[in-house]
């Protein structure tokens, strides 16, 4: 076992099925889930189940990476939005990745260190892969996002930044990167206005297995629920688009 | 080895290390790239790379699944548009998931069938997850959108489909879901006009490292590059949001 993962946070990769199991879980735990690959960064763990009421038994096989701010997402997504001389830019990171063996186009993003807020990790990781220093960072959401849940525990939080590209600390940005990281920064254009027609209807209806919401309300469900409920990245991400108002 | 993944698969997982390097790959393989965790449906790979002109090694550590339909994406995720009685809504699912052990909002979405197009198999997702019959469907996406590139090798294409909700068909929805799945679904009410005011301005500047484009033009950038980049799923998705039409 490595050096960088103690047995404590081991242990914590194994217990969750045991203490976050909410009180209408859906599935039982067949067994004790198994750490079937240790690496350096990540625990591969194999979990079988089956549904209440059911005799078939499944299995999951995910990647899991260590828990560094316990209780929190593992990661920050930031939007960035340039002002420079007048206009607005939306900041990316193209990056290449090897798991999926090619340049990846992304969020500037990187994982909470231990102890550390959304927002200084925004700013930290924003200064880090961008070079920019943000005049404003304000934290979008602070629960715990998924991706790919069906392949790993993985989650991040969304923070927003903004960028004064005029100040002189922007002038000549400079990344401070890893010795692991591959970044090129990408900035596009955003325009200074985005206003939206929204219809204001009023029908609010829950029926059991369906929730009916208005369209415009949907970032605030969704907001509401992530509490109990793990939204998507890419729901969440699609919402925030949706209802941009910058 | 499981019987459901076969020597070939097996290969193709390891091979694209070699094969899909691009010219321009900031990054060497050192050694081969090595499954240490084989299970029924993924495979946990180890692989060592240094960057260009570096000494020091890394390691990478990631999960893959089995590419089904070879060259595209794992699987489709839709945005689905309900229109009923007047109304629009947002389809969601809300899915337990073993790998964050918790509930997850996500867009209905699956993996890809051998030979199926993306239209055909998010029409036949959406039909299984929700009980719904689309009455369009169109590709939004067909490149390989990757989610958690960090950690797997997991992508997706995006379709939006739309569903006549006032139509005999979808009067009494019956979703068709696999033993494995536990799926609610979640309908969010969509208001009828969204429209933008978007700057016209023309900027463009091409600098090596930093590419400039109009904010109003991100969208089309984004799908002009998904050629030669992986565009991160959440990015594009932030991107669907902030330039939805619907």
């Amino acid at each position: 076992m490595s050096a960088t993962w103690i047995d404590k946070d081991e242990d914590r990769t194994i217990a969750k099925w045991k203490c976050s199991l909410p009180a209408d879980c859906p599935v039982e735990i067949v067994g004790k889930p198994k750490i079937v690959y240790r690496g350096q960064w990540t625990r591969t763990v194999e979990v079988h189940y089956r549904k209440r009421n059911s005799k078939k038994e499944e299995v999951s096989q995910s990647i899991h990476r260590k828990e560094i701010s316990p209780g929190r997402a593992h990661g920050v997504e930031v939007i960035a939005i340039l002002h420079k001389a007048g206009k607005r830019y939306f900041v990316f990171v193209k990056e290449y990745r090897i798991p999926p063996a090619g340049y990846c186009f992304e969020f500037p993003a990187g994982l909470l260190e231990e102890g550390e807020t959304v927002i200084d990790a925004a700013r930290r990781e924003l200064k880090e892969e961008t070079g920019y220093t943000a005049s404003k960072v304000i934290c979008l959401s602070e629960e715990r996002h998924p991706m790919a849940p069906q392949l790993t525990d993985n989650s991040i939080s969304y923070a927003i930044a903004e960028i004064n590209g005029d100040s002189l600390e922007n002038q000549n940005p400079k990344m401070h990167l890893d010795e692991a990281e591959i970044i090129e920064v990408v900035e596009v254009e955003c325009n200074k206005a985005l206003a939206y027609v929204q219809s204001i209807s009023t029908k609010v209806n829950v029926d059991g297995m369906v929730v009916e919401i208005e369209c415009n309300k949907a970032l605030a469900y969704v907001q509401s629920i992530s509490n109990k409920v793990n939204v998507d990245g890419m729901v969440y991400a699609f919402l925030l688009g949706y209802n941009a108002k910058f």
